[in-house]
């Protein structure tokens, strides 16, 4: 393409990587009981929500770099903040190992995420990101509920 | 840059027109009464986290393309269902007509917005868009709560 570069390859990495600090530390606040029973509306426990994030990230970047086109799996049977947290926290290697194999050159080819979801590989990352971000807040407003301070949105570190 | 294009500029563009349709739908979903009434645990009204949406968006386009640094104004001070629509459509083709006016080799220039936030302006107008799906999520919790069901998330048509 003749356009300019708006945004570079590593700049969304970090960007991305940025939103998970933030999430983690939305994890962190919760008490581990309303993590895994509170909920707004008949909306899932953020624990389901954070579960969710999971089983798109490193399987859904594994799957673009594998070019294999297996449906995702929500249920990820964690029952414990801490065994949450260590998920998380041993996902974000390999997020940034996967990621880092697509080629700049691919991000405009498409890809039919988890078999399911047809679209531009660029569009299936802002799509990840855009999805944390969605459920990260909907955490922040069960933890005000909750009478809890969620995090600061700018907090990335 | 050397590096490859992993989304134009008028990618992101019609990727934030898509989310304000979303937002837009969002706003349609509240009864009057509660869109400037109803909150969870202390939080804002979902009418002033969307006038804290409009004061950004276009008044910080405006800001990056005029290269003034004015501060900010979240309270816009508008008071019914149909006012606050009518300024969202209002403001989309402002928003559009001034973000095109940013050229693409200045997207890496950092700009000090609302004379506050010194960053990249790319790190900028991805925080437009960040923050306004953190808090339109807010919304779509609120709408549970209320017993609305919200839009879909991938609704952005």
């Amino acid at each position: 393409m003749s356009t300019s570069v708006i945004l570079t390859k590593e700049e969304f990495l970090q960007h991305w990587l940025g939103h998970r600090t933030l999430t983690r530390k939305t994890i962190e606040k919760f008490p581990e009981q309303e993590l895994f029973s509170y909920n707004i509306g008949g909306m899932r426990t953020f624990a389901d929500l954070v579960m969710e994030l999971l089983s798109i990230a490193e399987p859904g970047l594994r799957g673009i770099v594998q070019k294999r086109e297996e449906p995702y799996n929500h249920s990820l049977g964690i029952t414990t903040k801490e065994a949450l947290l260590e998920k998380w926290d041993a996902d974000t290697p390999l997020i940034i190992d996967w990621y880092n194999q697509i080629p700049e050159a691919d991000f405009h080819e498409e890809y039919n995420l988890f078999g399911e979801y047809k679209f531009p590989i660029y569009s299936n990352l802002l799509y990840f990101v855009d999805n944390e971000i969605h459920h990260r807040a909907q955490g922040f407003v069960y933890l005000r509920a909750l009478g809890i301070e969620p995090p600061f949105f700018w907090d990335r570190y």
